[in-house]
């Protein structure tokens, strides 16, 4: 068993990423460009950073290679690994979801019985960024939607991940505290965890503006403490990984 | 079978009203004051006018009288008739209804699991004259609802009855055009008529303006009509049917 890094553990809290999740994680923030590559011992202190056992890591980087999302090639006695064509392809697809600012500032609600492009919330009732061009379809702009309507744009498991999220945010930038670490390992896995916490609800939200979602406040200030964490732990160069 | 008056057929067309209920209309149109008296040899005229038959109204009377809406008493040969007490007061109740303008003037669209005082127009849909105070509910002004919307307001046969009438109204107004007719008892069969048009459809509707119900249009023109037929065919004082 591998010992966390004390800073890793306000992102984690003793539970570390699940293996094969935070290794599509790495690779899509710190080597997206075509030809970057990580080896084998920098993933494996990343991993151990984070409080992953070194068996998971080596299986689960065999199962993204068989999986064709990595590509592996060997250099005296270690592997190199970097995105496949796949892999960068669906890694730069995600990337707006991931980096980019909510994806609508402004919400409709739609009332019709076919209401298209929206969210549903009820039988004849869903929530768009945009207002409907069809006729049968009513428009209303959203301002601030009551619980009902809320909790039927989320499952109630991604409100409560937003709201851990915010908290493992906030204490890991009161830690930090104007002191970022210089050690670029380090850097590179509390930046990586907090990607990876971002992206598992980035990858969840509807197109809708955050103020209209279940924990909207918190999705909100989790938003900006990322990029704010993102600033303060830059992604290092692939080469300072190297022992 | 008795021949109704020709400007009677602008109303009717043919089919005269049910009796009982036309008598429901003539005495609370006509005499509606407590005192007020109506005797049979004026109601039979009257129901000829209309095209009913003598029988038809006799047995309608006979029922009217049993069941507590028309009092009844006996004068030489003739009886006179009038509301009892719980028909005057129904009658009174119905008023503003019938000859009243629109029950409102704005609407709202109602959104919530329990939209309350509102009509409901799908699972968490209403349409309200006025706006929800609770908290789970959002309301939004509605201009111009789409047609499912309107269809779930009103059944179809109002809709129909709405547009029958509009014509109707519009085809006695120019048969009457600038000379409306010296009869007392003809002035009040034409009146009672138009009423008694006016009341099937005022009774049903909800309490919204006209402008969001099916056959919109025509309701508000049918309203506006029925008041200028009303002025142009005021109610005669009793006094002036007897022979």
């Amino acid at each position: 068993m591998s010992d966390p890094h004390p800073l890793v553990l306000h992102l984690t809290e003793g539970v570390p990423p699940r293996t094969w999740s935070v290794l599509v994680t790495i690779f899509g923030d710190l080597a997206r460009a075509p030809g970057d590559e990580i080896g084998s011992p920098v993933l494996a202190r990343m991993g151990e950073a984070m409080g992953l056992r070194p068996e998971a890591m080596r299986t689960a980087l065999h199962r993204l290679h068989k999986e064709g999302w990595l590509e592996r090639r060997r250099e005296g006695r270690h592997s190199l690994y970097g995105l496949s064509p796949r892999g960068l392809a669906e890694s730069e697809a995600a990337g707006p979801r991931i980096y980019g600012p909510e994806r609508a500032t402004h919400a409709f609600v739609l009332l019709g019985p076919a209401t298209g492009p929206g969210y549903p919330v009820a039988p004849a009732i869903s929530v768009a960024g945009a207002p409907s061009p069809e006729g049968e379809t009513l428009s209303f702009p959203l301002e601030a939607p009551p619980g009902w309507m809320r909790d039927a744009l989320l499952p109630p498991e991604t409100a409560a991940l937003i709201r851990v999220t915010r908290r493992r945010f906030d204490a890991l930038t009161a830690a930090l505290a104007g002191t970022p670490p210089q050690d670029a390992l380090l850097v590179a896995v509390l930046r990586v965890l907090c990607v990876h916490a971002w992206r598992r609800i980035a990858l969840r939200l509807p197109d809708l503006p955050d103020r209209v979602l279940p924990a909207g406040e918190d999705l909100a200030a989790a938003r900006a403490t990322f990029a704010r964490l993102r600033s303060t732990l830059p992604a290092p160069p692939l080469a300072e990984f190297e022992p």
